[in-house]
């Protein structure tokens, strides 16, 4: 009977001499815990995939077992236990790098500018986590609903101006410490960012008071998604902790039925000549 | 050999006295022709999904028919040939009841307001036949992204008003014609009509003295989800081909990340007891 | 200046004699807090759609009100809590009915069926709940993924068979109690329904001596889309707490690119006329 | 009045020294002709984005721009075209840069392996072409839907082994030519060897004798995700045409609710040191 006994398939060799950079499953649902400045804790439901590379002589991966190192982790994915995930996905897969990245709404409690209702705000992160023998990363992204006002339509119209639901998603990588670590960004301050750098945030809740303030708050801070990108960058550049940064700014234009976008990469200039391993 | 004089599995009885309302394939991707206005005809893609009814003592549908019935009919997927095609469907599934849903992007050349430039517009239509021994029924769909102005924002504000793109969804069945068939809308006058309830129309293609335009336009028509409904509402009823009609209005509010909407369904009251064969 | 005493347009009067079937908001993302047989509650992440009625002679409805009424009830958004949530709708809104819509990931300890290790699985859940003068309802859907082997393939076939992951949808609507309240099924006990009508059940985490098992299991009970719906139909209709239920099937067809999909709704025959108030 | 001699605000100087990569719009849709091997053009409708850099002195760019050069071609967007496309852009916008993006279904008649029975089978592709003063890119992608059979599944179970719906994403580069232009790859030759390095093919359309013959030569070919990257490595590493390519397999797990993936990415070597331009 072939069950007594089970075939490892996998372990076989393989003859191609083909390494593959990745092996792995994608579109897990899990519930999960991250940091949260206020709170200290956040309770949320992750999607989630996990990956390893293969070295050309095996046929395969096995991937039950990155389910078992999600399960012996899931209590916590933050950047401070991304490295110890990493470390166990190579230890079990017997691999030399292993990627994780995770994608989850992250609520925050906002206050409404002039009747100070208080209402949840969600905001889509992701963190991406990648170690192997060169290098070790770890990635930041946040995408903040915003309110843009069309400069170019303010500046010709008599009255009124187009305005729509934006986009702003930032991703950065931070400064490796010395001591080990990186320096840590919360994503509540990557929120702060993009909605200073758009004609004015988004709110769940407002009360006819507010609406009246961020209608014209708006009306008075127009914005391409040129200068949403660029404000962006001009915030992020002057923050000594961010390393790097990609931002993409996407208007849900209300006059068209497509979008606008505007995307901006920039590297901190190293004190010698890049060596990947610093990032 | 299993191989020969393959057993018909389907065929066989089934004794769980269960009839099936649906069987049938979904997620199907093919081009189609539909009508035009302008051009008579329009090549596009569509989405199809085709079923029949089961009859409790069959255990399973044939369902390499489903695109059979497909393949004869997919050079036109009209009002005027789905009759043709839920017959065949009928036939050579030796159902009682079909159904096709066909969903597709239709794209209409449309004039800039002031440079009278010239770009493609898309808007998603949508068509359900249903044909069985008690009732045929047709319905079109059409959803129209439009521009709209928040009335209160307005009001409230010294200056400006939030707007945003919206989408205005209307499906609508026709009177039956005595002499058999229905009346013909078409897909051009439920855009034209949807457009009309909003501030503003959408366009591809707008040079600054169309966005100023279009900027002052709707600014000069604020309307709510529920303006827009009944609005539309208002048009779709004194219309006589209309015998009965649902409106979903849905905007991307530019101040929050979620969306409100307004939904209002409406049947022409009948000249006596409603039979649902007069559909 | 427009904004002292600000103006509520949505509270005048208008004039098109038009009631609106549902205005609300949609796209809502909260954490809540459901009932887990197990556990006793579970902490997940909603998708929440609000609405209301709004009677033909007012403009507008108040959109922050939605949110309000949802922040003071998110700790809890269960069979339980929702009629309480309807009614502050009514209330706060002046509203004659309401409507909430929340659909989230439910999240349960699976063990494998041999090796015994436990994972969790992911099922996607929806409460509708709606309240008026007419009609009380309240409806539990559950997305359960399976996996699903052809019976014809298997049938005709010298060996193998095709087989795929199948998604079976139930929802139920429960019989009310004369003493208040409606019978409680859970969420858990319909899960166990769509697996036992499908092939094989589906794991987070499976080892070898597992799979082995499932894959046998599953060519051991082959299904048809169309056996799925009635096995599972069986099933409810024996169920006395049960009085309404729709199922649908769907299998992602693994040599096809599209998918086979069967649906079928039943109502519990009543004792005398249907009364819609006695849903 | 604002709008005489309207304001062209794009065209102010801005002062925060930030080049921006990308500028421009997304999600156009738009029917287009690509090439066919068998009928020489094709009908079809594209996803397109379009974008430009922005040097950093300019604070805008002018987005109607870019619908009026997609209007100016669309008639046709292929390999050949998309250099003029990008030239296009590059003039219209004053840009040192352009991308364009596509992506479309496309349609193949399929013939079923032993009834012959015809039917269309869609496939999703895609180009991306890049043009600028340094390079000159162009990018084919195709995703194409397979049946993979699970090896370990079969080896490990007495009878039965679970299989599914996978996919196989192949995007090339193919190797410029002395002359001017790039080798060309059909759309059809990738299709036949992600086709050959899974399982099985997926058909729209299987008669039962059809439907035994994909179920045994699926069985008899049993691969993982690693398999058919490995696969499809081997051959187009093979063709001289191709200097670069990305495969990724994904693999909807009919016993899991999530997916397995595999990636491998690859370049030709190149004779001395790999200049950009070369690309």
């Amino acid at each position: 009977m072939k069950g007594s006994g089970l075939q490892d398939l996998q372990n076989a060799r393989d003859e191609r001499a083909l390494p593959i950079d990745q092996v792995g499953v994608s579109g897990l649902r899990v519930p999960i815990v991250v940091l949260d400045r206020q709170r200290g804790r956040q309770e949320t439901v992750a999607q989630i995939t996990l990956s390893v590379n293969l070295p050309h002589h095996f046929k395969g991966t096995h991937m039950s077992r990155f389910i078992e190192v999600l399960n012996r982790h899931r209590g916590e994915v933050t950047m401070n236990t991304v490295p110890a995930i990493l470390a166990d996905l190579k230890a079990c897969l017997a691999a030399e790098s292993a990627m994780v990245e995770v994608a989850f709404p992250y609520f925050l409690e906002r206050e409404a500018p002039v009747s100070k209702a208080k209402a949840l705000m969600d905001y889509e992160c992701r963190f991406v986590g990648e170690a192997n023998g060169r290098r070790d990363d770890f990635i930041l992204g946040v995408a903040v609903p915003v309110t843009s006002v069309c400069p170019c339509s303010k500046a010709i119209s008599d009255y009124g101006a187009h305005n729509q639901r934006g986009r702003l998603e930032i991703q950065v990588r931070c400064r490796k410490r010395r001591s080990g670590g990186r320096d840590l960004v919360w994503i509540e301050e990557l929120i702060e960012i993009a909605e200073a750098s758009a004609s004015a945030p988004v709110f769940a809740m407002l009360k006819r008071s507010d609406e009246r303030h961020v209608t014209m708050q708006a009306y008075d801070h127009p914005v391409f998604v040129e200068d949403m990108v660029r404000n962006a960058a001009g915030a992020l550049k002057n923050d000594p902790r961010i390393s790097w940064f990609r931002i993409l700014a996407v208007n849900q234009e209300s006059i068209h039925n497509h979008n606008a976008f505007a995307r901006l990469e920039w590297k901190r200039p190293g004190p010698g000549k890049g060596r990947r391993s610093d990032r």
